[in-house]
């Protein structure tokens, strides 16, 4: 009997339990003030647990699949511990992205940053900025304790280390350079990472064979999740403009920035000279009449009649599926004797994945 | 012939040459735009090498006495990369906390979250919390291209996180408690963890046999490197009374702050009921008599008849240099037929380390 969504959810919780009482234990135990581990303890209340977990999860379910058999308590516990590794990744991220960008709330409340302004700490209220560091210093810590005995221990840190650099560098674009002309890689990098991540823990080898074929295990997990990322932004792109708040989060605000989106490129390539006139005139336009020249580009996209938008994006949406698809049948599987083992790559486990990106939209 | 002061610093300094075009090539490699990759090399150039570069250079200098002979170009370029990375720590700390404490200048020019300011990037001023966060991800980097097929690896990464986290720690508790609560560790903190690192980069096993007698050798640093740090904070307390700007760098503001410091403890232990009651009445007291109130505490303890702080200062330097010293007697030096190997303990990389202390001031 499959569990259902919301106990795969609350099982993944209780182990945030367990992780939390580990972290306040060791402030304690390094003779932090009371102020302080209550701060610190609040500070992973209210920043870690709050979102959709959809990343931290997908850990657990990618090696549920890898092992090709249920997960022992301890295994359960690692795979978890990895998902709220990359959900306290992204904590970190979040409470400092909201300093940078200034935001106001998050998860439907305000943001961390400002709650301390709420609590007349007004002085030091970036004292958010450390907090966020505790964060991510709080991975290291959990991998430290749970990890250091495992071959692929290095691994794993290298991989934290290296997707947080990578969104360092890509938050930096994004600050310094205007919104048309940044794509953003980000959000898609930590979901690549998670998949990495599973594959470490099931050790799977960087270089094993198959009837005799030698596999390398990374670089074709990339050729898979390279063109999955492809598809991940250019849906990206179709929901900001097609999705509704309720499906997406958030309002889209493409059109109105110019962005280099999907949508747009898309119709510059199959729009007549009218509809690209249009477009010149009413696409990355601020100002009092934003709103109705972001209309007129929704309806010439909506137009069924005309550049259909939905109709292409379905198009592309099927081809690109099929496509990875197709590559993902190509995966060696693991060999009869081997299919227990748990070590190797396995076709579900990237169709898997790719459901979940496919299933993004309500 | 010894190497003068300025020659060994313009020698680290031309490895941060190295470097800096190191993680900029990175940078472009990662197709990162012209104007991002010249924003960060305007942070590293602006936060890295501006300091006395102490630590740093303290690492080639605890490499070299370790290995007791000279090193090759490749063992010092790792050394000196291991100081950079230090010293990047310590950027990437400086950044942030002038943020957390809004800070005007350092290191004689304006904070570099202010620069930001001036450029006119007021919306985005924050992007200083990302560009600390680069100088800390570069760390990672670098390790990773130039240490991860040594053995000790892992120790570096851990060493690195471990510095990081405590450091964190403590500018929480900074951050939250009153200056009079809480006691600065973390300056120390990171001197001790460069003689950890020069240790690891030597390849210092954890453990180790000298005359059949089992050395912990990590364990045996921290029994030295442990009250090393009670005589710094000691020393620093004393100094921020009794050393001028020009020996600090800073004006002490320890009296006025009511801190608990080394030199207030003494005072209280063996003054007199009227001493104690002039601290009372001017000690910590902050308002527009706070100059006269700091300067009657000074007096005090100048008094050569009577209080005399720095005869007791003076007093207890010689006492616990010698105890310290005798503690390093202790280290069981190598046997000879090792002398040469160097990945051993040896009394002369603690004395070196401690007389850095000892000539802090002037």
């Amino acid at each position: 009997m499959a569990i259902s969504k919301a106990d795969k959810r609350n099982k993944f919780l209780a182990v945030f339990e367990r992780i939390r009482e580990e972290l306040i234990d060791h402030m304690k135990s390094e003779n932090m003030p009371e102020d302080a581990v209550t701060w610190f303890n609040e500070n992973l209340v209210y920043n870690v647990p709050g979102g959709k977990l959809n990343r931290g999860i997908s850990v657990v379910d990618t090696v549920t699949i890898l092992l090709n058999r249920p997960l022992t308590d301890d295994e359960y516990f690692k795979a978890a511990l990895l998902g709220w590794c990359i959900e306290l990744l992204q904590a970190f991220f979040l409470v400092s992205d909201d300093m940078m960008d200034a935001s106001i709330s998050r998860r439907g409340q305000p943001c961390w940053y400002r709650v301390h302004d709420v609590k007349g700490l007004g002085k030091v209220h970036n004292i958010a900025i450390n907090d966020s560091f505790m964060l991510e210093g709080a991975i290291y810590h959990l991998l430290k304790t749970h990890f250091r005995r495992e071959s692929y221990y290095v691994d794993l840190l290298e991989l934290f280390q290296e997707v947080t650099y990578k969104t360092e560098m890509g938050q930096l674009v994004d600050l310094i350079t205007a919104p048309e002309d940044n794509i953003d890689i980000r959000k898609y990098s930590l979901d690549k990472h998670t998949f990495i991540l599973a594959m470490r823990m099931c050790g799977v080898p960087d270089v094993y064979e198959i009837n005799g074929k030698t596999i390398e295990a990374y670089k074709e997990a990339d050729r898979i999740l390279i063109p999955m990322g492809e598809f991940f932004q250019v849906q990206d792109d179709y929901l900001d403009y097609h999705g509704t708040e309720a499906e997406i989060g958030k309002i889209g605000t493409d059109i109105v920035d110019g962005k280099c989106s999907w949508c747009v490129c898309t119709a510059l390539t199959y729009g007549t000279e009218a509809q690209k006139q249009l477009l010149y005139e009413n696409y990355g336009k601020k100002g009092a009449d934003q709103a109705v020249r972001e209309q007129a580009v929704k309806d010439m996209y909506n137009d069924e009649q005309g550049l259909n938008i939905p109709r292409r994006y379905e198009e592309y949406q099927k081809k690109a599926v099929a496509e990875i698809n197709a590559m993902i049948d190509q995966v060696p599987e693991p060999e009869a004797h081997e299919a227990g083992k748990g070590n190797r790559l396995r076709r579900d486990a990237f169709r898997a994945f790719l459901s979940k990106i496919t299933d993004r939209k309500a």
